[in-house]
Order: C-alpha cells, then structure tokens, then sequence
C-alpha cells in the first residue's frame, strides 16, 4: 500500500500537458511576413502547411498515445521512461519545424525533420512495448493491438524511405510523410462506437 | 471492453490544455514600447485592446466548448477530428493577433484576422454537428441547442460582412467583431442556475 | 438535466492550465547577461529578484483562487465572466514585468507594474463577490470569508499607496509590494489541518 | 466542512502544469544554426545534449514528485509554500539552461547552472521534509523512504563536487551531473509492481 507507481490517469494528466505545449508553442515558430498584402499571405503560406502537418503529427501521437495508455492499469518505471522518451522525441518537433522553415525547406533540413519523425515513431514503438508486455500479462492483447502494431511498423518504413528521397525532392518527401501520417497511424481498426461505463467515474 | 474511444473528459483535458495555452502566450506578443512614461503605455494601449479581443474570443470557445462537449457521453473518432481541425485554427489567432500588430493594423491584416475568426467559427460549427449528431440520436437535442446554433450561423454571418468592411474601416470592422463576439456567442439562453448532482462526481 | 454550468472542477482545470502556463513563461523574459563570470550573474539579480516577487504573486493567487473556487458546487455565468475576467488580468503580469526590466526599473514602469497588480485585485475582489453571493445563499459564509475579504481590501489599499511611491522611491515601493503580498493575501485564519473524505473523490 | 486545504489532486494537477510547461518551454532555447547540412546539425549537437540533460532532471522530479505528494491525504500550507518553493527553483533551469549555451558551456556558467540543480534539490529537500513530517504522523514512513531520502542527500552531495569542478572540466562537471540525475535519483528500490484499487478512482 504504501509504494505505489504512477496511476495511468496521472501519466496521462502529466502526458496531456506536455503534448498541449508542444503542439501550441509551434505556433510561436511562424513569423509574420515581411511583405504587405496578399504578397505576405502567399509567402506564409508553406509555413502554414509545414504547422498543419506537423500540428496533425502530434495530434494522431496524441490519439494513439490515449488509446494505448489507457488500458493499461499502472505504469511501471519501465513506463514512465519510455514515456518520457517518447515525449522528448516529440517535444524536438518544434524546433526541426522551425528548422525546415528557416533552411526554407532545402533538402537537408527535410530529411532531419522527417528523421526526427521516425525517432519519435521508435520511441513510441519502445513505449508500446513496454505497455504490451503488460497488457500481454493481463491478457488484454487482440487482433486490433497487432493491427496498429503492423501499420507502426509500415509507416515507419515509409518514414526511412522518405529520408534519401528529401535529398532528391524534399516537397515530394514533404508530401509523403502527411500522407503517411494521416493514413496510417489513425486508430480506424476495430474502434467500437459504445461504452457502457458512465464516463465521470473514468475522466 | 478492450476497444474504446476517448472519453469526452479525457477530450477536454486536452483541449483544456491546448486552449489554456493559446490564451496565455499571446501575451508573448505584447512588445515593450520604446517610449518612456505615459506615451509608452499609450502607444501600446491598441495593442492591449487586441490583445484584449483575442482573450475575449478564446475564453468564449473554451465557454462554448465545455457546454457543448460535456455532454457527450463518448468522443468517436470523427469528434477527435473535428475537435483537432477546430483547436488547430484557434491556435492560428496568436499568429493573425501579432499579425495585425505588425503591420499596424492595415486594412488586410484585420481583413484575415477576421477570416481566421470565419474559420475557426466554421471548425467550431463542424465540431457541433458532430457531436450533435450523436445527441440527436441520444434524444438529447432541444430548443436551446438550436437556438445557440441560430447564433453561430449569425455571428459567421456578421464576421462575413466584416471582412470586406476591414478593407473601408478596419478599426471599425474589428469593433463589430468585439460587439459581435460579445453579444451572439455567449450561450446565454435556458442555461438553469441549478444542478442536482454533486460536483465532485462530474469533475 | 440538459442545460449545465461549468462545475467548478473544470473552471478550477482551465485556470490552473492558465495560471501554470503565466507563472512559467515569465521565466522566457529571463534575459541571460552579455558579461561574462561573476558580473553577469551579478547583473541579473534584480530580475531575479522581480521574477521572484511575480512569480509569488501568482502562485499566492493561485492558492487564494482555489481556496474561493472549490466550495463552490456550480459554476453560473457571472462567476465564469468574473474568472476570465481574473485570469485576463493576471495574464497581464509578465508583460507588465518585462515592462519594468526593460525600462530598468525606472518609477514610470514600477508604478504601473503595481498598477496592474490592484487591477488584478480588484478583478480578484469581483469573483470574489460573484462567488461569495452564491456561498450566502447556500449559507456557507463564515468569520474566515469576512477576514480574509478585509485583506483582500487592506492589501488594495496597500497597493494603491505604493503606486505615487513608486514615482519617488521605485525600489521601496517593489519592496512594499513584495511585502503586502506575502503579508496579507495568504491565507491564514482558521485553516483546519485536518478533512474527513478521501481525497481521491474530490480531486 | 467549510475551511480546507488543497487537496494533493489539485495540488499535483497544476504543479503537473507548472512542470510541463518547464519541460517543454526549454526547447524554444534551441536555436536553428546558421551553418548549412551536416555541419549545421553537428553545431546543434551540444544543444541538444544539454537540453536532454535538462530534460531528464525535470523528468525525473516529476517521477519524485508525484511519488511524494500522491501519499498525503491533504496538503497544508508549509506544504503548499514547499511546493511553490520547489517549483520556482525549477521554473530557473530554462534560463539557466540558456545561460550555458549562450555562453558556449564556459566554466562559471556551467558551475551557475549546477548550483541552480543543487537549489532546485534542497528545495525538494524541504518539501519532502513538509510532507514526511505528515507522513510521519500517520505512520507511513517506512524503509523506503530512508533510503530515497539517503539518495537525495548523495545526490546533493555530489552536484557540491560538481560545482568546483566545473571551473576545470566544465565538461566533466555536466557528464558528472548526467550520471548522478541518472543513477541517484531514480526512484528504484521497492516499487512494488501491482496495486489493489482500480485506477479510475484515483486519477
């Protein structure tokens, strides 16, 4: 009783918040330009598309990291290090994004910022690991776990080809790690539309 | 049981999160006049009364958020995307507030900082039919919540006619805005003074 | 069972998100010193010291504002427009402090540094009030809100006399200030040490 | 009924805030380098190790923190001082983590920053003072706590050495520090693996 490990709920308390910065201080990265008119709009607007992107990055981290946390029922130390990592991975996001911006998007900056995706995707792999062995414990591993497990695997892969490819055409590299992000890593096998347990006594 | 989405309290954990910081670090755009003495702070008072807009208009979506997605009993997936699509362009008004700022607020910088307001409204509209949708199949739909939706179509009417009104008077467009924002969003109608639960159970 | 209010649980997490994120980035106006060794440390010191009397000025609200926010059983509107009203005051603090060390100090900045802190009070006095008229109804006042009210206006008091100080003696009227602060707003009388439920229920 | 104190879940929740906002405000520090490729990034390289320094020391305190405080059932004033207290100390470490890296890990600003790393554990110190006197009442000290507390005063003890040690190695002194973050403060010994209550009640 009296050692105790971190609850899942404060993981995710503690997770929340750092995830909250990470993807609202990026904003601080955009800079107003310095022409007037429609001209300043146009010349923002890669900018705005590389916040988008990696604004929906750390958003579908965000997703999956709830989905994963939540079943589980403590958090090991082996947890809360690997979460940690996995938030260190991610918090780099603004600065390789304000990398590409100030490089204007030569290849390779490109190259380290999607570089930094497939860290950021190795970190939470380690963190499903270190969660699955648990829930593997308590039998509560099923055919949507290996899923999502499969499509890590293959976005990641797609991560590596990415890399070499930003040398040749980094808005092409660009444009494969968005595509890559939003197709693969959304939770969409298996997600059932109902719960039975009213939800104030889950928060 | 293993399959689950995010609870709606999990949900405005987050957006509480990201909300709280997008309300907060504008106040890092606020620049230290030049100036000394009272031409200083009179020289930054506009900056404070945008500054003060940009507040306003954030802490009525965190009002309007919390109303509506309190009572959801659960966030499928196509509530976590619209909730994402809606804080990301409310996270674009730190970015349009510091661009009126800079370019002294000319006539086209107001005009797209009410845009953004325009889209974030949008997001925030797809965001309610959303969830309504699943309301309206819970039979939790009533007369109040059409009367705030007459409301938000209003207010998105209201900031149309803003913009082009920026291009004449921008100081005058980005007052509608102010008495706009303030009167129509405000989910005043039906709201009960009572409630039967305790709180401590609902968080 | 339709209509709600915000319950005081999630006004009490949102104004946390917000008093956490002001009371950190203060830390961002940190300017680090162009000498080198001992004289660099030396020269910032007194920012030190300002960052110390903001920082505590915060987190002393911060304790007073749970102390009012959490016997509160709903959240009505007024009470919500008292408490944005509150944080957009608070929210002020940094700005007005990097006010002072960039004007180094000089009377004009001080004085409307404390300027802002009554404004923040009286915004503080105004939830108070918001709140204290719904305790009334439900009985809930006692000898301690009277007391702690009258510090409320004692330390108002104190403020405004600090600000024609500051124009003779700045450094005084900071001291004062940091003084009062300490003094007056914690709140003292008649905490019990000891509460019967659990507290895993009441969060 | 009608005084009370901070629950430690409000407690935890905003020095949660606090502490992740520290964490990830840091990485604003980084700033992209001027040099292009390969050399740009092997510039940054120092940066980054010192950020993840940073990183971990805060890391940690959140493991240590949230160990201590979740064991009180009600937070008194001293406590709530001691928090705010620890939680200044902490909030120094960006700027003291930017003092370092603006002056290119130079001798004083290396030693600078460990003394603020000793500030922040003596702060730690108090606090787990304030809330072991508690414990003690209610009979919940027990082995593990000597010893984590014997750790802390190690720990202490040798960031002491590392301090005259940077005016040699400030190299030296900052792995020094790597290491003992690392291996001392880590809450290890008698964690016990599983615990009796469903998590949700608990949050």
């Amino acid at each position: 009783m009296t050692h105790h490990v971190a609850t899942p709920g404060r993981l995710e308390a503690f997770s929340d918040g750092v995830i909250a910065v990470i993807i609202t201080i990026m904003v601080l990265e955009l800079k107003v330009p310095t022409q007037n008119g429609l001209d300043g709009l146009r010349a923002v607007l890669p900018t705005l598309c590389l916040y988008l992107i990696s604004f929906a990055f750390t958003g579908i981290y965000w997703i999956n990291h709830h989905h994963l946390v939540h079943r589980t029922e403590e958090a090991d130390e082996l947890i809360l290090w690997a979460n940690l990592g996995f938030l260190f991975c991610l918090s780099l996001l603004p600065f390789f994004t304000s990398y590409v911006l100030e490089k204007k998007m030569d290849s390779f900056s490109v190259a380290i910022y999607v570089a930094s995706m497939v860290v950021t995707g190795f970190s939470f792999l380690l963190l499903r690991l270190a969660i699955g062995r648990r829930l593997r414990h308590a039998g509560k591993l099923d055919a949507e776990d290996t899923a999502v497990q499969r499509k890590n695997y293959l976005s990641l892969f797609v991560y590596l080809v990415a890399i070499p490819l930003a040398f040749q055409h980094p808005r092409v590299s660009l444009g494969l790690v968005a595509f890559v992000t939003i197709v693969w890593i959304t939770p969409t096998t298996g997600i059932k539309p109902r719960e039975e347990h009213p939800p104030h006594n889950r928060i």
